[in-house]
């Protein structure tokens, strides 16, 4: 959808000229912030899809206002928010890339390697990853705050991004306390999937969107319940493609290794129907290789067969698709200003049938 | 001094109803983060000088205006952005401890072990430490945004508080950065309080007390500056009692074990200082000790010797002596309120004299 290209080259350029005036200033702090900037330009320019700016886009154009520079600005900031997330939960899952690149604590951790600096690699490593994500959650607000749009604007959208962030860290702590249960669990799963990847990734970037566009709670009450009916079905479907991608997806297309949601042993939806539906032998065989960091590309196969025999993954495509469809009826209810039907359509379709 | 007591409990009433609400809001996302809500909080009740709200509120008498509870809500969320910082501070110099009790990620490693969860107990506990203190400064703004200051207020003390915040994270990387230097450096550490200690714990929380009190430029630009000329030299003064502190401060006053910067390796400007002017066999000595996380009492007692022989601890009192009248002779300027006089003397006075 060509609407979707331009808004994305929007978001980019709006990112790289903040990057620019962030690299003048830090640079400025000391000349030994030049890597930090390198990081964090190299890892928000060279990646990601923009699904977060773009569903703060469609909630604008939910309202039925138009969406101009300021606008865009304000949008983008929210990968620098993403950024932070991701550079953390590299951390914490001790993953070695990131869109097929070395994880941003292996890029610290080598670049103290290569200047055969005092200190251990490996903590330098992670501390710097530790700052460069408390770096970029900062920054997302600065951005958010300097984008140009009126005070008005500015003073709306912070309730929904305080709730936003608020939302996506205790989401993310409950899916590392997840991995701490003895056992998987559907229901459980499904409760994080929603925090994690509904309200954070999809739900409450259209909220900010609409919060930015109308001022009249009248109007944009109504309209942030439809965007929710939207929203939230089609979040728990993004994290179920996710999950899907994570033991199934092609290593050149998603930049991670092949199965590494089980190596990782990571307590998906995907996982825990697989576990609750396979034969006792499969659930052995589940049980003693998943959260295995060394598992042969063998045995990957292996666990994979047996997820597919168990019928797991028949049922979490079967889900996305439902997800999917109650999101799109919801979309074209009369709230949603019908200049946004067709994107809310076509971003349904790049959350839930892409690739990586 | 009363007011700084009055003023401080003021500040604790106001951390403990946020993490209150905080706490009935986490729950209903996730009973499973009580234990987080449980961290939080004894981290925040629990202790700390609440330096930052107190600079705040000085900076907000400095402009003449009376302090209400609105503002003193908005001081005390800067105590979020400190547990932010000292919780990933911990976490980076794998300290074991704070205040006299087990650093967050021992805390949640602890909790593990205790629970008999799945999966590392380490790993557990650092990515614990990580979210929460990512889950604190996202309350720090959010307790900011929900003070009930007014807009006008509130607009005014967003871009101080953003350029606290990158100061901040600035600053951390450098100190991290310097770290892996193979010799110290007087300037450099020096630069580094500035940014540390001397921007985020002092002049930017004295300009955010005066951002919020005085709209109009023509008053509020020379204040400013003022403030920076007392809290600039200030900050560095209150880094250097740190610098003192961390090697020669009380284990039961300070709450980090004996010694904590000699085992750490600290590039403090005591130590560059000590380095510089020591004898070729105290370098030695220094150079072999200095990062050991295993040093005896015996060792600690003789590095302390070589670094009190070598008139180091002279030179950084006789420094924060300087620092600190520079500090108290802008205070006494006229564009200060006459009744912040004596507030900015008692804080100068507990900022440098301190014993923890």
């Amino acid at each position: 959808m060509d609407e979707l290209v331009s808004v994305r080259e929007q978001v980019q350029a709006a990112l790289a000229a903040y990057l620019a005036e962030a690299r003048s200033h830090l640079t400025t702090i000391g000349s030994q912030l030049a890597p930090v900037c390198d990081g964090l330009e190299e890892f928000i320019l060279d990646g990601g899809k923009r699904l977060r700016p773009l569903f703060a886009y469609a909630g604008h154009v939910a309202a039925g206002k138009a969406v101009g520079p300021n606008e865009i600005k304000a949008f983008a900031s929210l990968e620098f928010l993403q950024a932070c997330a991701l550079i953390h939960d590299d951390l914490m899952d001790a993953s070695d890339t990131r869109r097929g690149k070395p994880a941003m604590h292996r890029r610290f951790e080598n670049l103290h390697q290569e200047q055969a600096l005092a200190g251990l690699s490996e903590q330098f490593g992670a501390a710097a990853a530790i700052l460069l994500g408390d770096l970029a959650l900062v920054q997302s607000d600065h951005m958010l705050h300097t984008s140009g749009i009126s005070s008005d604007q500015l003073l709306d959208a912070l309730g929904v991004h305080d709730e936003m962030r608020i939302e996506l860290m205790a989401g993310q702590y409950l899916d590392v306390r997840e991995a701490g249960e003895k056992s998987y669990n559907v229901e459980r799963s499904l409760r994080i999937a929603r925090f994690k990847s509904g309200k954070y990734s999809i739900e409450r970037p259209l909220h900010l969107g609409a919060a930015i566009a109308e001022r009249d709670a009248s109007v944009r009450q109504p309209l942030m319940w439809r965007l929710s009916e939207y929203g939230l079905p089609l979040g728990e479907a993004f994290q179920l493609r996710d999950d899907l991608l994570g033991i199934f997806g092609d290593p050149v297309v998603t930049g991670k290794p092949a199965g590494d949601d089980l190596r990782e042993g990571k307590r998906t939806v995907l996982m825990a129907m697989a576990m609750e539906r396979t034969t006792d032998a499969g659930r052995a065989e589940l049980t003693d290789n998943l959260g295995k960091a060394d598992l042969s590309l063998e045995t990957i196969e292996e666990l994979r067969a047996i997820i597919l025999e168990s019928g797991a993954v028949e049922s979490v495509e079967g889900l996305i698709e439902k997800l999917t469809f109650d999101a799109l009826s919801a979309s074209r209810s009369r709230e949603i200003a019908p200049d946004a039907h067709e994107l809310l359509a076509a971003l349904a379709a790049s959350a839930t049938a892409r690739k990586s």
